[in-house]
């Protein structure tokens, strides 16, 4: 048993995130981090000091990464289940970064009782990217939690993370191309101006996959679409800047 | 002197299109059609019988391709610039579409006393980019007109036609990315849902210099984000892709 064997139960693995020594617990059945948290964590712009929220951090990846990647001061993650948080909690511990990361037990939609107004410089999103009316799914299951708009939708992330913010704080989330118009809709009601978006491909000639985008609290009104983000190379192999970004994470395994 | 010399007046050249035999009266001196016009009249789906309305049809180019490329019924091209206008008719006289193509002198936010309401199944327009805050330009002039917002915005042209489509009807633009969130915004403000996005970049590794978007009137909210437009391979040749669209429309001296 290794020095980790503590922290963990029975149901849950314990996975290397090969990045300054990093460990992360996970569920074997149910919700576990993908590519896309991978994605945000680099895209998401985070100057030194910097106080930063993750809304529905699930495993806690994204608070892990950007403590090893960025020089923030501090990293909440909010989680509504109970179980997901408790266990990110434990790899935060684990990892010893209960200084720079909280995770954090509650639901968004009650965001003034849990945190102060302006509070954050940066709120990151990875939401669950299916909206509810969409699809059949059982609603109490923690995977349909992750996935579908069953606790949390679009609105609530941007509505309170727009609060939440500072002046001229930063949203940044990366959700499905086919709600694009939802995201900048909502963005824009809630008073935080798009100005980055980048999509990610899986290969050059594909269509877009994930759309990763950025606003400023009452930012100028100037979209910059970056060139995009592709994943494999004609020959099947990562691309050299996917590579680049699993050089600072997780190498193997989690590009499913 | 060739039988199409008496169509054309001093300042004006005549340009063989490559297409079905198709000529284009262009000033010398003023706007003259670019790619984004040949993308968008590619863009655009326009089926059988479709009445089509062109809002800023300048020279005319956009309803003398779709002539020759589609099965539309009729094709308005509206310019709210005299001399363009008539230029832009007597290319249609000198191709002879006047029975498929009208090309009519007005300004869009006279749309009513123009058009009837619900009077068209597609409308496209290739309109000014550039906001009229945004630069030093010389209003009067009429390449500033066809290129910035001096006498017609975003706004106007979607305003418009959202009252000038049927039901089910389609508005297609090309534009450029930086405005995204406010076509975004203003399609759907109308009532038009953006259904179809396509960006165009100059090559694989670039960032897209033009979007091409499609919305339908009263349409369902999913968007799809087509795969890249891309204009030239890596060796600097144009894309298998282009050629196709300009195999249809003009191959020289028009991607400038």
């Amino acid at each position: 048993m290794n020095r980790f064997e503590s922290f963990k139960m029975d149901d849950e693995t314990i996975d290397d995130l090969q990045l300054d020594g990093l460990m992360l617990i996970q569920k074997k059945s149910s919700f576990r981090f993908g590519v896309d948290a991978v994605l945000l964590s680099d895209f998401a712009k985070i100057k030194k000091g910097d106080k930063v929220l993750d809304i529905g951090t699930g495993t806690g990846i994204i608070p892990i990464l950007l403590a090893a990647k960025t020089k923030a001061d501090h990293i909440t993650g909010l989680e509504i289940q109970g179980q997901m948080a408790d266990m990110a909690g434990r790899s935060v511990k684990m990892n010893q970064l209960e200084h720079r990361v909280s995770i954090v037990h509650g639901d968004i939609k009650e965001w003034s009782s849990l945190f102060g107004k302006a509070s954050f410089d940066v709120v990151v999103s990875n939401p669950p990217y299916i909206q509810e009316k969409a699809g059949m799914h059982n609603s109490n299951n923690a995977k349909s939690i992750s996935r579908h708009e069953v606790k949390c939708t679009l609105d609530d992330v941007v509505a309170a993370a727009a609060l939440l913010l500072s002046t001229n704080g930063r949203l940044a989330m990366i959700h499905r191309p086919h709600r694009l118009i939802d995201i900048c809709e909502a963005f824009r009601a809630n008073g935080i101006e798009p100005k980055l978006m980048r999509f990610v491909l899986s290969n050059q000639k594909a269509a877009p996959t994930m759309v990763l985008i950025q606003g400023t609290k009452h930012g100028r009104k100037e979209l910059k679409v970056l060139e995009n983000l592709v994943i494999f190379n004609e020959d099947g192999k990562y691309s050299e800047e996917i590579n680049k970004i699993y050089g600072r994470s997780p190498k193997e395994g989690v590009l499913t």
